[in-house]
């Protein structure tokens, strides 16, 4: 490995999960239209895919501020579902079937460029998710999606959730690796400043069509320590 | 899956690692007898190979006892191997070199039927290590040795070694699945008593040259859920 190809000293990237690895939103919105074709439901299931979604940072909130006991995402997941059929008046589906459809989390798909961009950078460095799934979701999630994690690592190893410094540090630790010599890879900037703010560093790869047609994540900050359009841009990046 | 395939409606896998999946004796052997001979020093190899092994438990069970604080096994290893380079007199190594010798159990081969059968068992169920080694530890030897894990679970995470409960236990509710859900399987029957014990299957995989010439695991005992002669048989007997 020659200094220019990997200039950082990196060994092992982590990686965000939801949004910058797969696309949550138009896998849930796909199978979800399936779903509710089958019970001619008629509902706005983008709208339904982003309601779920914005329920997860104010409940993981309270779990972080102690306001909640510890739950892991599959929990907070089954939650905001759980209110979100009532509020539509969704009824009449059993249990099994809420437990599948709550487990959509766990089936979703990559980004195009995903697998083949880990594939070549699992050559040269250590890969584990650093995410606020469960470790059962996101094993299921890289078997069904292809995903050749070295390791899954999450926010419930360590019973915090990101951007809480546990999370961070802790995967550095279990990884054998000093915070520099880790890169956390997000589409979020708010993730990766929580990791340099520890001394990791961090690679922003953005996913502008994450929330369809809006961009929360959209930055002009360019301080971090790489900058790539999707995972094969980065593993060329990286010298892969 | 047809029930008989599968009759024991197993969701997950987990796998001691040391002897079962991987040879730790011979590649210990090897590796170090090849660092010997560059130094030329007079070691018995095999024998020092036992020592470090021997070195383990009796290590291990202080802190499970309570009587060190927690250590991860590369610390442990470590600790051994300092001791027996003194008795043996062998001096002027690195740091660095000493770092590298004791990660020797990170680059250890696996037996030849292991990654053959585990490939065709990842097709069906979800493979874990069980193991008392480190993350990083078993991060590194399954790159090394091409091993096709779904999940690394270990004795870090849950800062108990088996057979402690929290182990066995603690790995069944990171898969997400009841302990009858998930098999263990291992080529030493006190971890599998122990596993049985907490309600997981068993699946007993004898590895009689793991010691070499002595087998202390041998058993008259067939109280197992399977009995394999290797990974390959396992893959078999399970419908894969």
């Amino acid at each position: 490995m020659t200094s220019s190809a990997n200039p950082f000293g990196v060994k092992a990237l982590t990686f965000d999960v939801f949004g910058t690895t797969v696309d949550w939103r138009g896998s849930l919105i796909r199978e979800a239209e399936e779903w509710g074709r089958a019970r001619d439901l008629r509902i706005d299931w983008a709208k339904f895919a982003d309601s779920w979604r914005a329920g997860y940072a104010p409940a993981m909130d309270q779990v972080r501020k102690g306001q909640l006991p510890w739950m892991n995402l599959d929990q907070l997941h089954r939650g905001i579902l759980d209110k979100l059929f009532a509020e539509l008046k969704i009824e009449g589906v059993s249990e099994a079937e809420k437990q599948h459809f709550n487990n959509v989390w766990h089936r979703l798909h990559p980004w195009l460029d995903s697998v083949a961009g880990l594939t070549r950078l699992k050559t040269r460095f250590v890969l584990a998710t650093l995410s606020n799934g469960n470790l059962s979701l996101l094993v299921e999630m890289a078997k069904f999606a292809g995903l050749p994690w070295d390791a899954v690592l999450c926010a419930e190893l360590f019973r915090h959730y990101k951007p809480d410094r546990e999370t961070y540090l802790g995967a550095a630790d279990l990884l054998g690796c000093k915070p520099g010599e880790v890169m956390m890879v997000a589409a979020h900037p708010n993730d990766l400043k929580a990791a340099a703010q520890l001394g990791l560093r961090t690679a922003f790869v953005p996913r502008p069509r994450e929330h369809g047609d809006r961009n929360p994540d959209a930055t002009t900050d360019t301080d971090f320590d790489v900058i790539a359009t999707d995972f094969v841009d980065l593993a060329a990046k990286l010298g892969c």
